[in-house]
């Protein structure tokens, strides 16, 4: 028998193990209205025809690749460049909708969002000295991914700008002094999960200074961009990346589909060789994941290249068709939480949320530790579901906060959810003022 | 401008860096006739009817998991679990076709073989002393995910019967005497890549035992188990596996397709848990797994099992669609190397190679050193590709043998290739036999 205790102890964390048992009650609760997943609208996954996607790529390939049918549609079936093999769709898309201006060899396509952070924070962290820096709460895709690479993380909080800017600063000076820089800060600029907050124009300047003067990389997760309301959109990180200190991690989850778990990555860093060449990082990325995974499959490649093909190669154009429904969700979910809550006077005492315009994510504070017991009475008593923040956290913190995620309800399940959570706040606020008077009373 | 020559030497490593030099000679020559590549022939990729396929699993989700229509094709466009979505298709046909009886619980589908091996090894390699052993030469993917996780790496040498054990028990021994004890061995036992060669059941019985009594694990890969010729299968370790020692690693690349990238890892041993319980370590590889690509798309999983279900959920009759191809190359190879170098007498004298019964690989020893520049001559004077042994020895060895692989070429192909290798072959041992005679001369 395998004593694999430490196994456990090496790769479980306090997030981790958190969030495993959030997934648990969530199964034992399958009739709660949850506001717990962060998964793409059930709409958006219906009548997605493959095989057509498919065969839009595959003639696509016979126009441009000057393949015939045949070896068009081999072509998906084999083995494939570990880099990938629509890195030229999205190339274009990213220049005429992003201004963001790579070549298709900058580009490394990946297993969803997640193989790409692995294998970038894989090629930038190859000393064990290297501290990886996170905005906190972060999504546990990078902590998880640095846990497996042994990579120590440090938590920088997150402000109403998006970071605390002043910090950082001072955490690279001290980390430098110990003789543990910050090789890299993983940061979500827009609509973060699960915080939900933009860093501003501004504080996006500053930090790519910072990260110039600091020497450090900047991985920016750009997964929730696509949710800003229409004129309000901030160009990302990369599309203002003078100095190149940004690597851009987009995935084709929410816009597409999960199931195809096609990511990407830009990484058009200059790396020296000793021969005094260099080459670009993206480079060293796809061999270290041909050490993960060979290649993407590209027949799930061809469905996302088929799909934006459909939009006339545009990402803006698919990430439009899909926006409107969370847009509309999110206003549906602040409206209800402002006309069941906002009017309780008692109530508005004690819980406080956010009003962000985009995204999937609202953030509520309550007088009470926001834990899993609580959860428990929330579902078993409420029927409503909701995630702890605290399971975001890299160090404690968001104890009293949870997260609401508007994004896979209908507008129906989202009213009836708030009714109920409207009930469960009340009926512990009104405990929590009556313990609060109680021990008043005993002081 | 990143600075990352070391990035490049904590990546890299001599096989590595060969590769990319064959892949780099390969690709020079696109009008040569290659026997480097072992990916699966063309024309099984040929006709893949990729949207019928996923339609058969669906009307299996629907008549098996009480979904509609509309319901099982959500479940292929969302996330799934990171166990996977098939493991009952492939634990029956496991239990069915080679006597190997496992619960699908003790499965973890994966994003080709190369992720099985990646994260079985981060979960078995929890302290940095533990050395992974494997026969030596072999297959470059481990060597890879070792790599990725700076595990250190030692080669026991392959033998007629498929691996010196007495050297594997010697190894086992200093290992633990010099506190870096081995933690597994990676073996292919039938038809290894690159060697070809087969480990016979009383070796099997053998390294069962030695791994109970020295305390490791064994990962088997079964890449090539389906080209034993019919009659003359050896049960897997995995069947044989009183002891649970065995981690078994499948792939569907080369039976069905490799475009779509799946694979799986049984990993029926029981974890310890520190509070007196204990689960399958394949809970485990699933939560690492959760790291590194979050779960397998379960359209290309839906993909797989369609096939399975065409052949009657039965891994063994898809095996024996694709084996008689392989058969027939490797038949047409081996009786032109006999006819075009076997009546050679000098040549004869200089050259031998292995008369594998299956598999897609034939070993060749020269009189010569079996280089990349020997390679390039091959490849621009006589039109002919092969890759070098040396390619996947882990420490030096196979300097003067080469590879050959049946599997990707025609039967017109390969006897084309055979008469431009023969008359290389001649080339080079007349080349040699000159040299050696001007060497004795120079005495």
């Amino acid at each position: 028998m395998l004593t694999t205790s430490q196994l456990h102890a090496s790769l479980m964390d306090p997030v981790l193990d958190s969030l495993n048992f959030l997934n648990e009650i969530i199964n034992r609760f399958p009739n709660a209205i949850s506001f717990a997943p962060g998964a793409p609208n059930p709409t958006h996954l219906s009548n997605i025809d493959i095989g057509n996607y498919i065969s839009k790529y595959v003639q696509y390939l016979r126009e441009h690749r000057n393949l015939n049918q045949d070896q068009a549609q081999r072509l998906l079936c084999q083995y494939g460049p570990a880099q990938g093999l629509i890195n030229d769709l999205i190339a274009n898309a990213l220049r005429n909708d992003k201004s963001i201006d790579v070549s298709p060899s900058a580009i490394v396509i990946t297993v969803g969002a997640q193989e790409a952070m692995l294998i970038t924070l894989r090629a930038l962290f190859i000393s064990s000295r290297y501290q990886l820096a996170v905005v906190n709460p972060c999504f546990v895709g990078i902590l998880g991914a640095a846990r497996l690479l042994n990579i120590d993380v440090i938590g920088i909080e997150e402000t109403e700008a998006g970071i605390d800017l002043k910090r950082l600063e001072e955490a690279c000076h001290i980390a430098r002094q110990n003789n543990q820089p910050i090789r890299a800060l993983y940061v979500a600029p827009d609509y973060s999960n699960p915080a939900g907050t933009v860093l501003t124009l501004e504080a996006r300047q500053q930090l790519l200074d910072i990260a110039e003067q600091q020497d450090f990389y900047i991985l920016e997760d750009n997964a929730y961009g696509f949710t800003s309301p229409l004129g309000e959109e901030i160009p990302s990180l990369k599309a203002l990346d003078i100095n190149k200190r940004v690597i851009f991690i987009g995935t084709f989850a929410k816009i597409c589909l999960p199931g195809a778990r096609v990511g990407y990555v830009i990484a058009d860093q200059l790396v020296d060789e000793e021969n005094g060449r260099s080459h670009l990082l993206s480079k060293d990325l796809a061999t270290i994941k041909s050490m993960v995974t060979v290649n993407t499959s590209p027949i799930c490649q061809a469905l996302v290249g088929g799909m934006l093909l459909e939009y006339g190669g545009s990402i803006s154009a698919l990430e439009r068709a899909r926006s409107t429904l969370y847009q509309n969700n999110l206003t549906i979910l602040l409206n209800a939480l402002t006309r069941r809550l906002a009017t309780n006077t008692s109530l508005m005492q004690a819980i406080s949320w956010s009003q962000p315009k985009g995204g999937f994510f609202v953030r509520m504070r309550l007088p009470v530790a926001a834990d899993m017991a609580l959860l428990e009475l929330s579902a078993s008593k409420y029927g409503v579901l909701w995630t702890p923040m605290s399971s975001f956290y890299v160090n404690n913190g968001g104890t009293h906060e949870l997260r609401l995620s508007c994004s896979y309800l209908t507008p129906p399940q989202i009213e009836e959810g708030i009714d109920r959570l409207a009930a469960f706040l009340q009926n512990i606020t009104d405990h929590d003022i009556k313990r609060s008077n109680n021990s008043e009373k005993c002081l």
